[in-house]
Order: structure tokens, then sequence, then C-alpha cells
């Protein structure tokens, strides 16, 4: 339960002091405060326009007194894209205010990171049959870049626009991927993830989310219906030939706890084409060796979410037996699955070093 | 939060009054307490022996505050069999225990039901591998009846012997054998149980069930190991020509709380031979209807554990979508997966209304 | 975690055969549930007309699924009065709407248990203060018997209509009053009280009552300020010749549970007549003797909320260092301090035997 | 539930670049997790040597994977006190070491920061009664510093070894101290106080501290015994001519949470002068206005531990009523009631400014 695992001193070296002010549009929500959280820290991403209708007006201090002490003068505006042109932006809006705010901040030329759901998917029929919406910008699909930089670093690092992953896809997509080639050979895949209620988008006011409904309990949610099945569909594929070899299944569910995913995701291969044990374990290791944020443990029992909880890590191991194989990954959904991601893009996309802010480091 | 959803007035019948005394063995832990807290409520069955070495001389209340008022007099003894031989027992003992009084209780006559997993299965390989114990008394394998009265009643209620199931597999059996000769049509079955502390085993001294290492946190464990896969794997093909069509892939996982397990069970069809979304229903619900103590919901979304804890209930629904369907299963562990369901087995041995003490009743 | 130590069998004699149908108004809330939950057990108390106008028309079964069973046919009606004059009725509505009801049954004749705060406080003008209301039905203050049975037992006997006490002021008022005349030589009294949410007075839909703002988190509430503290300052000074001593200072507080109080009571003594540790045990001892829901235990350290969780018991313990006193105390607030209260009241109104339905017995 | 709010980047200044490398000795454990967890952020000290008997060889990221990025070449060492004299040294061990290891470091002229209990009490007698041990060094009583900067900050400044406060005592200390010569008008203090179990001295171990027990529950303990009481007594006294005017009351609880303490501190005023409100407020508001670690609110229900957990503040806010003052104050045991406070202290020591690694800045 602790954050400081990726917090930066870099910033020690005076060749990388804060250089980028930066907005962060819908700063009130709980992505909002985890990016002022991180940024703390970060040396070379100053927050300097924060918006929140709700709290126009009020300082940081006022509505995350654990931040006051890090933005002593900085306050809440009311919404605006009064924003100079070459203003890194983060986007903490809702779907229907995206589809606008992205657009908007792309033909004026800023940075801007979409953390919402908006610019993820590049089948129109798809996407408004999920997100239950008209889209309303899809001509802009293919200028915004996915913003997994496992899959797609060299894109983001010359994009103007980056889509933020979802929490459940990232913990999800990252370990798919790592297997190559051989999800050729895959007959069938079953994601089950548990997420704290931080990741599970429930509202304070919701009374699903209360105490009452959420403690000593625990259920499945849009069983065979959520909106980042498709997500997960789409780039597991990446850089395979076609497809994905087949249809995912993916099922959420709520857990009793604040903060991170845990996502079961088991394999049956192809029984004509069931790669050895090792061949598995040696492709997702060479796989995540450069990875900076990748760990890959031994034994998956080893991997629980206090060990990626306030760190931008996605952990996971592997076991096989016979046609199965089980991949076990954890990550923090506000940090890797979120904030964390969105400031690991926008270093990208700004020509800083990939990891500022989110590793500490005292070289 | 409530277990008087399973209180019994069919007391207020003087036709069934008190008339079994029944000795519980291995009275001190989680089962034994749940087992004395239903049996308050049982007008057929009065707890008169219960034995816990590290409780031995002392009271029912000294041990569990809650149940004083119900047991005033009753005194926990050290582990003896000196029992008379028509008296009911309930075998709350670990397995190395239960290897050898099992058979005792069988040859000397009582009607005994075994909580533990030793004589669950038939395959005296399999069962040395995942209990990684040599199996002493393998020629009573036979003479135990597996205790789920969904599957096996009449056989249930002429027995002397009944192995009680273990709790994940009462949540994932039950939904596999109420789709009837549709099994044949399977073609996996991927099965992610999350359960709560006091049905995962830990012991309260365990590290691994600290405070500090359960709260805020969760996990997979025995992944491709736990030997509940193969009590699933063998009474799951109940009533199928041959085998379970496919090898079933469990993984258990350990949730923050207290009291409950949630089964998420995935199956993919052979392509060849879909069943439709209203087949698989309405085979469900036929094989349901009959049963006191299964209820089938109309959403998926609609299982949780709330709606199961302190009760004896298998909740379930279904969901399909191509060829996939997805069940979500509930139970609690400490009532249907161990003590509920041993005094359920019990009634039936005893000629007894099955649903005596488990279901209240103003009739 | 259980619930049957408060169920009875006494339904075993059939001398005590179901007698009474009984109206529960309000029943769709927590303590409406936890009445219906408690009287499945009770053999003299059936719930017969129940009403919530959010879950009119409603079973119980789809609004609390774990009573499913005990009320397969009840259903929730809309508010109404038109209950037969001799029907003993519990009121778990609004203090607005008691100030109503309860006249309206008193004049009607029905013997009526008032779960709500209206008629607990003899000075209409702290009353008005503390409750932010008029009261508009004063005049019947005196012909509402407070009901705790430990102080007024025999009125209740002979009362028609019974102010059921506030879940706080139980847990304090009861070890208050076990000191006796040694309260006369009390010279202040701090009482620090935890509740968990289902006391707390949180609404589902209170954002105060989300997961997210009560998890890993505590704070006071209401300090100097909450209405309990003049009820307990009331009865507290039962049987002293005159008011109590001193002000009674109460803080309550918000706890990361669910259910239960924990009190405690820090006492200085007038340094002129500082009883001895040994008389202050004593007394209290001698107080509670004859009590069937008060456990007195040796050591302080010896309360918990797990051992009076759904029972009906008040637990204390006392400890004394020169002129200080430390009692702590324990009580279900659902239950002793709310619903089984409420029916160990009605038990003793209709003169059924006071513990029906709240404490198991074989003999 | 969030760090970065302590995170320094302080470090932008070139001119406070790393400097002292620091031990830390009895690494492995929660306080010593926390202290490195906070260090990564600290420009100014490198943790360089760190002991752990039962992690002797491990990596930090193999003990505590959070911190592996921090920390990628550190491992644990086996006990030893073979440190350079001027080697800045944290000691986070038991009393029975620190009796040895403070006076060792205090020969040799190391820096030494002493979190344990060893030197905190100016009264053998009492030292050894409350800690039950024989005090074998108490000649070096007078040569430890009390390390709480709010009241001796000139003197740490100048020591060579520092007792760190208590947890309890931090939170209860700093507000009683704040009243300045009211405290002379004192009649009675009753402190309640409750802690989440990383204050709370349970080893993962101990079956008190297992999830089942401290899971929806809650209890006090070492109630008019607890070591921190006389800790308490002798600093709230500071700057007073004498001793202070009563016997403090202090009751610890243990939450069923991990981090934060709160304290509800109730004052009865002399009779014969008591207080306005306002001068209590503004002698609380004028003693807290200089100090970077202090937060005076309006209202007492505004205290929480989510506005403190993670950050080195003592939050806090008073209301009156006649001859009571109730004061509610707020922190991180493991922050300013430990590590963070270390921090303070040693930063002191250094002649480094203060607020250094534990409040942000971009000024």
């Amino acid at each position: 339960m602790s954050t400081a695992g990726i917090q930066s001193t870099i910033s020690a070296d005076p060749a990388v002091r804060p250089t980028h002010d930066v907005a962060i549009l819908g700063a009130g929500g709980l992505t909002g405060r985890e990016l002022l959280d991180l940024l703390q820290a970060h040396p070379g991403l100053r927050p300097r326009f924060i918006t929140s209708d709700r709290n126009a007006g009020r300082s940081v201090g006022e509505i995350f007194p654990q931040l006051e002490p890090a933005y002593p003068e900085l306050c809440f505006s009311a919404h605006s894209t009064d924003i100079p042109p070459e203003m890194p932006v983060f986007l903490a809006v809702p779907n229907e205010s995206a589809l606008e705010l992205t657009p908007h901040f792309i033909k004026q030329g800023n940075p801007v990171v979409d953390l919402s759901g908006s610019f993820r998917l590049h089948d129109r029929q798809i996407w408004e049959e999920f997100y239950r919406l008209p889209h309303s910008a899809f001509e802009f699909m293919d200028r915004v870049v996915f913003g997994l930089p496992e899959l797609f670093r060299d894109k983001i690092s010359v994009a103007r626009a980056v889509a933020n992953p979802g929490c459940y896809p990232t913990g999800s997509i990252v370990p798919l991927y790592l297997l190559g080639n051989l999800r050729e050979q895959i007959q069938s895949v079953v994601i089950d993830a548990k997420s704290g209620v931080s990741g599970a988008g429930g509202r304070t006011e919701d009374a699903g989310f209360s105490f009452q409904s959420v403690y000593e309990n625990f259920r499945a949610y849009k069983i065979l219906k959520h909106q980042h099945q498709p997500e997960i569909q789409e780039y597991a594929a990446h850089k395979l030939a076609g497809n994905f070899p087949c249809e995912i299944v993916f099922t959420p569910h709520l857990l009793p706890i604040f903060r991170g995913i845990l996502s079961t995701i088991v394999i049956h291969w192809d029984a004509a084409h069931i790669p050895t044990a090792d061949s598995i374990l040696n492709t997702i290791r060479s796989g995540a060796a450069q990875e900076p944020f990748l760990r890959v443990y031994d034994e998956p029992e080893q991997i629980e979410l206090s060990k990626v909880q306030h760190t931008n890590y996605v952990d996971l191991a592997v076991r096989s037996r016979g046609s199965v194989t089980v991949i076990v990954s954890a990550i923090d959904n506000l940090v890797k699955g979120a904030a964390g991601q969105a400031i690991q893009n926008m270093n990208l996309m700004l020509g800083i070093p990939e990891t500022t802010g989110l590793v500490a480091s005292f070289a």
C-alpha cells in the first residue's frame, strides 16, 4: 500500500528540470487524482491547468487533502478548452466529451492522451454496439494511436494523439501479445478478470458501490457484454498475419477492495500444435526481457495485487499442463491501467525518457 | 449477513421432537462451529458428544461465545471413538484421521458423514497424487457414497457412510450436472472459482492468512494442482455414458472476505453441436425445478455471494452467445459447501425430511 | 458471523405454537429485514402484513433472497394503517411517520413497538433541538414506555406502546445503570462509541457511505451533537434520586464494518468517594446476574464485536485503576440495538416468555 | 491511498544532491519498509546498508516487490554493527536490541534515530513496569532527545541520538501541547485512540492478527496498561511549570484497516477556569501556524484517516461545549508515527531542510 515505488528523483538531474506545463481535463475523478498524485514527482511535467465543473474554484488541497503540499496554489477551473496549442493535454473525461475534445486538440495541435474509450476500436459498428453511443468523430480514429507502449512504442513516439488503453485490456493484451507467433496455435482463450472498485467504474453515488453492497460480497458483471472485450480482441492480434485465432471470452468481476486487477487467462491449444511448456515460458520471457514495466515470475501463485499496487508494472507468470496454459497477470488499474500508462505515453510523445516519474532511480 | 434463513421451526411440529443425539469429531474448527450453529435449530438432531483436543474440557460458550445460549452444558472432550454404535457421527477431522475413523465407524455401524476428502475419489493414483498421502483404506472407497443429494439422493438415503463433497466441487458439479445430456456436446470447460478465507483452507496461524496478507489483496493458488479438480472431473460426468468429454480446467482464488464461493464456468461447445440458448436454459431449469436448494436466476449479474451467505442454496444463472455459455454459481462454502450439506445428508440417512434444520417453514 | 445463536426451538414445545400474526411497517430497510430474519424462528409471532412503499408488490424473496424460504408467500404492501386493532405492530419507519403512527395505533389499541426515536425523551425542547423537528404528538410521550427491559421490564409487561431504545444508548445505558448507587459518586463520564455502517444511519445512496469513503478509513461524527446523548443522559439516571450526576460526553464513530457497536466508557470518580475495584465489579456482576442477555467478562480485552454479532447480548467487562474505571461494552446494533430488543419487548407485552426467538434452548 | 503526497522534488535543486549514505538496521519489517519507500524520493539520504536476519542475502525487490525499481542493487545483510562512524543510522529493531545498539552508535559517533521505545521515558521504574524489561542502559537516557520536532526542534538539530516517538503519542501529545498554558486549567483528559493493524504491533503470525480475527471485528486492548500512556503523560507536560495537571487516561483499539490512527481526546476543564471556545481554538491555531506538518480544520467531523494516509501530517480539529472540549486528531502511524518522523528528525540532525523527502514542492 505505497506509491513511492513509482516516484522519480531523476529530477535531481538539473538537465531535466520541469519544462512542460500540462493540462488535465476532468481532474476531479479517480483518474485525475492519480495523475496529480504521480505528477508530483515528475520532473518534466507540471500540472498547470486542471478542470472539474463540480470542483471549480476549489483548491487541490480541498478536494484531495493528501496532495495539498504538492499543489499549494493550484485550483480547479470550470471546463474550458482555452489552452495554448503547445500545451500537452490529459483527457480524463467521459466518452461523450472525449468524442469532441480529442478531435479539437488534434486540430489545435496539442499533444493529447485521451483516457476514455472513444478512440480505441477500429470497427465502428462494434464500438457503437458496446459503448451504446453513436460515434460522432470516427474519421479521427486512424489519427489516434493505441497507447500500449509494449506494442506501439514507435508509433506513440511520433503521435500527436494517443488513446490510453482500458484497465482490463492492459492486463490481458500484454500477456497474450507476449506469446508471439504461438498465438496462431491457440484454440480458445478464457479471461476471468477481477477488479477493485476503482477499476469497475463505480460512481460514489451508485447504490451498487455502497459499502454494504460491496463489502463481504463478490459478483461478476457485464457478462459477455463488456466494452473491453472487443478492445482485447483487436489488439491481442497485434503483429499476427490475420485476426486473433478465436473469439476471446472475457468476464469481469468486482472485488471488495479499492485498487488492482488480477486476470486469470486460460488458453487451450490446438490439439495438433501444442507448444511445450518451455517454449511458452521462453517466448514470454524473451518478449518481456527488454520491457521496463513487465515482470515475469516463476510461479503463478506469486502473482498478487499487493505486489503491483501503486506501481506501473504488469506482473505475470505462466503454468502449462497438457493442452492447457494458465497465465496470471496483475496490474494497478489506476497506474498501469490508467494514469501511469498515460504518463508513460506522454513521456514518449514528448521525447522524455519513458520511465520518468514512474520508476525511481539513484543513477 | 444472516443465517436465520436456514433456521427451522418445523420443530413446532411435535412429531419431529429431538430424537437423535449426535457426535461431532473435530468440532473446534470452522466446520465444527458451523455444524453446532446450524444444529441449534434442528429439531431432530442434538449435539451430545463433541471433540477437540485443543479445546478439551472447555465449554462451547468459551470457544464460540455466540453459541453459548444454545449449549449451556455442552463441553469439548479430547479425541475419542468411544461412541455408541447407533449414534450418528459427523467427522470434521483432517484427512489423515478420517482415513482411520470413517472405516472404524462403518465397521461399528454408526451413520457417518465424513467432511474430509478421504473417500471422494475412485482412482487411487489420482487421490494419492493430489492429497500427497498414501491411501490406507482404499477398500472402503466403494462403501462410502458421495454426498451430493442433487446427484445421489437415493443412494444417500440407504447409505451408512457418506463423503461430504468439497466446497468448490459443490458449486461446480451441480451446474454442470444440470446440463444433462448436453454435456456430451461440450468441447472445453474452464472454471474460475473465488472463495472467502473460510473456504480456502487457511489456518489462523498461517502468515498467508494474516489480515495484512489478505486485506486489499487477491491471488490465485494451487493452479492446475488443486485436489478439488479430480473431484469435479469425476462427478460432473454423473449419468453420462462415459467420462466427462474433456479435462476440466479449475483455478481457485482467495477473496478478502470470510464466507462464500462464486464460480464462473465458461463452456465452449463442440462447433458441430452447439445447443441453442433456450435449450440450455430449459435443460437447467427443468433439472433444478424439483430441487429444494437450487435457485435459477434470469441474469448471471444477479448472482452474488450476499444472496447465499448463511443459506444452503446453490444460486446460478446462465448466458450463452455463439459457441460459448457462461454459468455463474454461488454458494456458502460453510453451509451448502460443508456443514449444511452434511446435515442434509444426515437427514436423508436417518429418514428425517431432507430440508429439516435448513429451510424455515411456517407450514 | 452467525445468527443461529439467537434462533429458538422452544417451538419444540407445542404449548407455544404460532399464535400472533404481526405487522411490520417500514419492513424494507435494515431493521425490517432483521425483524423478518429473527422472526423466522419465533414460534409465537408470524409476520403477516409488511409494508414498504419502495418494494410494494414484490415478494420477500425478491428483496431479501436469504429470507425467501421462510416467507414463500409473503409480499410487501404499500404503506397502510388498515390493520386489525388486536394485531401487534412493529414500526420501523422514520421519525416523521412514527410521530403520527404510534399515536394512531395507541388509539386503535394495537400493541406497538416503535423503533424510531420519536417517543424516547421527556424534555420536549431537547427532543426538538436534537431531532431538528417540531414534536407534533408530545402529549403521547408519557403513554409510551422506554423499551429497555433491564430497566423497565415491569412497565413494558403492562404497556400497550413501547419506544425501542437507540442502538448507542442500549450499549451505554445498561453498563452505567448496573453501577447502581455508585453512580452518585461519579464525577465525569466519557463514552467513545464505534459503530458499523448498519448502525450509523447511512443510506445506501449517501456518498459518505460508499465503499470508497468507508473502507480503509475511520472518522468521528456528530461530535457533541448526537441525538443519542440526551437519551443516554436521561435513562442512565434511572432509579437515582435525582438527575445523573454529570453531563455525559458521547462521541460516535463510523467503523469500516457492517455490524456491531463497541463502547468504551471512562468514568472518573469523585476524589472523595472512590469505590474499590471489587465493589464496582461486584455491583455490576450482581446487577447482571439475573439478566438473560447480559454477559460480564473478567477482562475488558475479551470484549469484541465478533462475540455478540447476531446475538441479543450486551457483553461487558470493567477495569479500575485509582480514580478511574473503564467499562467496555459490545452489542449487535441490529439485534439488541434494534430488532432483537423489539422482539424482546413484544414478547413481554404479549406475555410470551421474554427470550422466545432470541435464545435457543433444548430444554 | 497514496503516498506521492510526501514525495519531494526539492531535489530539483541541484544544491541538495544525494550526499548521505544511510544504514537501516531491522529493515525487514513494516517500519523498515516504509523508510525504504519514503527514502526513494529523498535527494539527500540514500539507503546503502540494510539489515534483516530473516531476509539476509535477498534483494529489496524480492521482499518488497513494489520497491524493486528504486533499489535494483540493494540487498539485505545479516545483522551487523560494522558501520563507518559518520554514517547516519536508523534503528528499526526491537527494544532489547535497541538498548544495546543505540549506546553503541552514540559511542561510535553515528547520528542515530532509534525507532524503538527504549529511550523515551525518564522514569526508570515506569519504563521497566510498562516495557516489562530491565533497562540495561539507563545512563544513556539523557543523551537521547525525544524526536518530536514540534516540541524539541532545536534540541534535535544539535543531537547525535534521537528517540523517535511512538505512533499513539505523536497523535496525542501534539494536540495537547498546542493548548499551551491552557493545559494548567485541565481537570481530566480521556484519550480514545484507534489504530490500523500496522500500528497495533501485530506480527503476521499472531493468531490475533489473522484475517478472520480482525475483519468485521473491533476491540480495545492493553486497557490502562499500554506503554504509550506514560510517554504521553511525560511529554504532554512539555514547557509546563510542573507535571501534567492530571493522570491521562489512554485506551488503544484495533481497527480492521491497515494504516492510520485516529485519536478522540476529551478534555474536562477545571470548573473554575473554563477557557472560551475561541481562546482554545486560537491557541491551537497560533501554535500550529508555523508548523509544516500540522493542519487545523474547522470541524472535527472533517478529520478522517483517508486525508492523512501516506502523509506526514497531523490533522486535527476541536469543538467545545460548556466545560468540555473534544479534539480529534489523525496521523499515518507508519509515516508521522514512525518512518516519516524519523526522516524529519534525521533531516534536522544533518542540517537538511526539515521537510525534505516529506513534502513535494515545485517552488
